[in-house]
């Protein structure tokens, strides 16, 4: 299924124990298709987004025995509030994992450097930069983060999580509205590592540090104090990559092996 | 000035008694600048906006004797809560007054007539439409409804006010997302009038009603129960025109002359 959501109503995908009481969109989605379902179900995504990070594109699975008839995507998206949206529901090729069979994760974040800030219609989806950005000098620095590496310097640290990803696409362009946009899509991404390479190219763009800088700071192989990690309410995962139907059981094996302790 | 605000937060622009504890667009300006000028002002607008309905583009002025150097854009701008940007504020030539000197106002409105709904990022400025809509023949019949005539049958009824107004411009598009958009511009309106000009005009896009029907209802002189006064939350006040600067006064006194008891 192909979600949309408005990340400031939920904490994050992940559902949380109930006692918690704290809203998510797995908890949401899981609430709905267990009530049509008329039994309990556990939804899988393709990125697990944190608290306020919303989704134009993001990819789940449920496994079921049997898809009931009158479960129609009609009926999915009407059932669930209006914050949370089920765009496209269609049963998978043997051996898909929306997490797993991926091989890639784009997203999306925005920034208005007009020195005044973005229009309130739209300010849950852009933050606000007291200085001008040159993006072709931020795209030229990101082009030593692109390719396969280890983004620790980029990673919250988790035990026994590996921080290798390749970056296969990261730049920075100006929308119609004049918005400061990064684009980025990599086969995974470990917690917080968009928003801190938002973190490690800003002060690049507005002439705070040199192109080298966040190139420097990966090839330092470990946490920078220097970096800091970006709000997460502009952050948007706008779509998710998977290989032809084929190839979906042979891909999830391979992402098992190499991610099962980390993400 | 120009103002541009997210109506989700107000009720409305007119300022509210202060024992109705309402909040409003005027309400916030006036305290912001008050405070800026350390005494009270009045601040006028060009649209009179109902509660929740939003504006990219509403000009409003204030009258002093002299503005104080040190009340830039940049500060009252920084001052007001995220909802309600000022985005230009400059002197303005003599006999200007952003309600009286206007020469047209335009509104945008929005709707989503996939069947599903639109992208929970921007829920609050479209309106969801069960039906697919015609918008050719949305547009043939909106054609009769351009020019100057008694639009009373599209007004809220008020005591002593005309309800004769000249649209200039009355049509609907698909934009990029695939959204049905009506763009209206007329001398000014009355209450309501272009929620009702949207409830006249989606009948006869999804074939309820045939091309000819707003037309009649026009010609017909009195409000008619058939048609529905659509809700406030998409509708965008995105333009106000003014005429040259030597004729400001001119259109003042004009305008006051045929509206004054009316808006």
């Amino acid at each position: 299924m192909l979600v949309a959501y408005d990340g400031r109503g939920f904490h994050g995908w992940a559902a949380q124990p109930a006692a918690a009481g704290l809203r998510t969109v797995q908890g949401e989605l899981e609430r709905v298709l267990g009530h049509l379902f008329g039994t309990a179900v556990e939804v899988q995504c393709a990125g697990r987004t944190d608290a306020g990070v919303h989704a134009t594109g993001q990819v789940a699975h449920v496994d079921v025995p049997a898809w009931p008839a009158e479960v129609t995507v009609e009926r999915v998206d009407r059932a669930l509030p209006d914050d949370v949206r089920v765009l496209a529901l269609t049963p998978a090729a043997p051996g898909f994992d929306a997490r797993f069979s991926a091989v890639w994760r784009r997203y999306v974040y925005r920034v208005c450097d007009d020195g005044r800030g973005p229009d309130p219609l739209v300010r849950h989806l852009v933050l606000p930069w007291p200085r001008a950005l040159d993006l072709e000098a931020m795209t030229r620095a990101a082009d030593r983060l692109v390719g396969e590496h280890d983004f620790a310097p980029f990673c919250k640290k988790r035990p026994f999580a590996s921080t290798v990803r390749a970056i296969h696409e990261l730049r920075w362009d100006r929308d119609d509205n004049g918005l400061a946009v990064m684009t980025v899509r990599a086969d995974a991404f470990c917690h917080s590592m968009v928003r801190s390479l938002v973190g490690v190219l800003l002060p690049v763009g507005d002439g705070r540090r040199p192109v080298s800088w966040p190139g420097d700071v990966l090839a330092g192989g470990q946490k920078d104090s220097a970096v800091t990690t970006m709000p997460a309410y502009p952050l948007v995962l706008a779509e998710v990559g998977y290989p032809p139907d084929d190839q979906f059981a042979a891909r999830q094996s391979q992402t098992r092996n190499v991610r099962t302790l980390g993400s």
